[in-house]
């Protein structure tokens, strides 16, 4: 048992790491493809340029994976983000919140 | 017209940079003050200690206090910040706004 949960967190720590694509495990990559839409307001890098967007980058994937989810449940709305978020799946979230959280907050 | 303006403009800019109170000017100082109830979340020097909580250092004022704004309309909705929000004056919402964005945003 405890060697299955060793092995099921070393994948774990391999998805993170190289951001490898697996079912259930974070993908970086995937994160990264699915952020290019969101580089126009929040910047490339996660550094919004525009004043009336937040910056995303360093920001904990817990906190942006639950903002994601409100804007598509719409239990938070905005203009944009209401109508992006709709056709994010689950594992986007995850992922595209993990991406975010890896990048410097450091302007 | 021309003059006043200038004077205007030099004392927002001596109540920006100094953090004084002022009618209608952003005060820093005060904005510190009114963050202290902010700390506990949002960490002391506005970097999120939580996972669930965001980082509010450098985030653009404009963007903090439309959030804050929202919290106090109710058109965006959370456990914590719809009841903080609701004390909040116009004056407190930018001087809070405009201390969290004059923090370093790097962790």
């Amino acid at each position: 048992m405890l060697a299955r949960s060793m092995v099921f967190l070393f994948l774990c720590a391999v998805g993170l790491v190289a951001g490898a694509a697996a079912d259930g495990t974070v993908s970086l990559s995937e994160g990264k493809k699915s952020a290019r839409v969101c580089g126009s307001c929040h910047g490339p890098k996660g550094i919004a340029r525009v004043e009336s967007y937040p910056s995303l980058a360093g920001q904990s994937a817990q906190y942006l994976a639950k903002q994601l989810r409100a804007f598509r449940d719409g239990s938070r709305t905005d203009p944009q983000m209401s109508v992006l978020a709709k056709s994010l799946s689950d594992d986007e979230i995850v992922n595209v919140s993990a991406w975010y959280a890896s990048l410097s907050s450091c302007k």
